[in-house]
C-alpha cells in the first residue's frame, strides 16, 4: 500500500514537471491566470489545470447534458481541512502555555468564512476571480471569495504538496491575522451577563450545583440564576469554565448580542 | 519568517537525532514504552517524552500546586487536526467523482469517537495505556482511547513531520476502515421517514414550495407535511437534497431513531 503511494507520488511529481513545458500552449487567457497565481502563491504553477478548476466557483461551474456540475467543492472540502491543520500547528507553536479550549476557540476564529473573504480581497484572489467571472453577479454569493480562498490552499497542496502548502499559508494568509487583536476580543460572558443585568436592574447570580468526579477530574456544575429563577446551567472541568458557559448559554437563551 | 521555520525544523530534526542517544539513559518503563511506540507506529520514536505525554490523559494527569495540569489535550487538538486532513484527502483521491457533501459525512463517520476508540484497541494502544495507568479505573472516561489515539497523531505529527505522519495514519489507521460498509449505512433520511409513516399508518408528503436563484445555481424548498399537516423543511441544491434535509429535520423532530 505504503509503496503504491511513494511511487505515484514520484510520478505525480515528475508528471508535475513536465507540465511545466505546457506553458508554450497556453493560451492568452491561461498565460495571464498563471502569472497572477505566480504572484499570489509565490512560485509557477505545476499543473495549471488545478487553478483553473479552484476558481470555479458552483454557481459559474458549466453543467454537462447528464447534470453532473464540475466545481471547485471538492477542492474546498480538501482545502479546509489542509488550512485546519497548519492553523492548528501554528496555534500550538505560538502558544505554548494554554489549553486546547483556547486553541479550538482562536482557531474557529480565524478559518470563519468572514475573515477568509477579507484575506481572499487582500491576496489578489478576488481580482483574479473577478476576470474569470467577466462581469457575472459575484454578490448573490457573499462567501464565493472566502469559499476559492479554501479551494486555492486545495489546489496548492495537490500540486505542490504539504510543506510548500504550509509556507504558502504561513507567508500569505496567516501573515494577515492579528493573532492577538484576535484573542482580546474572545468573548467574555460572564461579564457581557452581569453588563446586562446592570442595565436591566435585574439580580443575577451564579450558584455552584454539584461537584462530581474523583480528586484528580473534576466536573463543575453551575446554574446562573436571573431575578430569582434558574435561568441556564453550565459545566466545566473547574468553576471558571462552567460559569462561562452557563453564561454563554444565557446570552443565546435571552438574545444578548455578543 | 520562512528561514525561521525551516532552519527551526532543521534544528529540531538534529536535535531528534541527537535524542536517539538518550535511550542508553532510559530506565525500565521508559524503554518499555519506546519498544511499544516503535511496535505500533513502525519506528523508534526520536524524541519519547513526546510520547510520553501523548498517553497522559487529563484524568492521571499530575497537577502542580499553581493549579496547571500538563495532559495530551493539547497533542489531542492537534492530531484532531492532522488526522482530519489526511482522512480527507484520502477519500478526496478515493472517491473522484463524489461530491464535497459525500466526503464531508463520509469523513465524519470515519474520525468518530467511537471508531477511534475501537481503532486503538486495535492497534494495541489501550495496552499501553493500561500499563500506564497501572489498575486505575479507565472505564470512568468512555473516549480515552479515541482521545489518545489523535493525542498520538499529534505525537507522531510533530516527532516526524507530515510524510511520516500521513504514512502511519494510511497504514496504522484507515487500513482498519471498511470504507465501503460506511458508506453503505449512511443514513438514508427519506426511507426513515417513509418506513415510520407506514409502521403509525401516517400520510407523509414531500411538497416542493419554490425554487430559487438563476438558471446556473438554483435553491429548492422543500416542505415535509405529515398527517395534513407541515412538519419540517428543508433546503438544498436540488430536490432530492432538500427532501433529505427536510426527512432529517423531521426524523430529530419526532424523535425517530436513525
Amino acid at each position: 500500500m505504503l509503496h503504491y503511494f511513494q511511487k505515484n507520488n514520484r510520478v505525480k511529481l515528475k508528471l508535475s514537471r513536465l507540465l511545466r513545458f505546457q506553458a508554450f500552449l497556453f493560451n492568452t487567457d491561461e498565460k495571464r491566470l498563471a502569472a497572477s497565481i505566480k504572484h499570489m502563491v509565490g512560485s509557477k504553477p505545476f499543473n495549471l489545470s488545478l487553478y483553473k478548476l479552484a476558481i470555479k466557483h458552483v454557481s459559474v461551474a458549466e453543467e454537462f447534458k447528464n447534470g453532473l456540475r464540475i466545481s471547485n467543492e471538492r477542492l474546498e472540502y480538501l482545502g479546509d481541512a489542509i488550512l485546519g491543520a497548519v492553523v492548528a500547528e501554528f496555534l500550538f507553536n505560538k502558544f505554548p502555555f494554554r489549553d486546547e479550549g483556547f486553541l479550538t476557540e482562536t482557531r474557529s476564529r480565524m478559518v470563519n468564512r468572514e475573515a477568509l473573504n477579507q484575506i481572499a480581497v487582500k491576496i489578489g484572489l478576488s481580482k483574479i476571480l473577478e476576470a474569470e467571472l467577466k462581469g457575472k453577479n459575484l454578490s448573490a454569493h457573499k462567501s464565493i471569495f472566502g469559499d476559492t480562498l479554501e479551494a486555492m490552499v486545495g489546489a496548492v497542496y495537490l500540486d505542490r504538496g504539504y510543506k510548500f502548502c504550509k509556507k504558502f499559508i504561513h507567508q500569505r494568509i496567516l501573515i494577515h491575522f492579528d493573532v492577538d487583536d484576535i484573542i482580546a476580543t474572545t468573548t467574555n460572558f460572564k461579564s457581557k451577563i452581569i453588563e446586562w443585568s446592570q442595565k436591566e436592574s435585574k439580580e443575577v447570580d451564579f450558584k455552584l450545583v454539584s461537584v462530581t468526579g474523583n480528586t484528580r477530574f473534576k466536573e463543575f456544575l453551575v446554574e446562573l440564576w436571573v431575578g430569582g429563577e434558574v435561568c441556564t446551567s453550565g459545566k466545566g472541568a473547574t468553576k471558571k469554565k462552567a460559569e462561562q458557559e452557563a453564561a454563554k448559554n444565557a446570552c443565546e437563551k435571552l438574545k444578548i448580542a455578543f
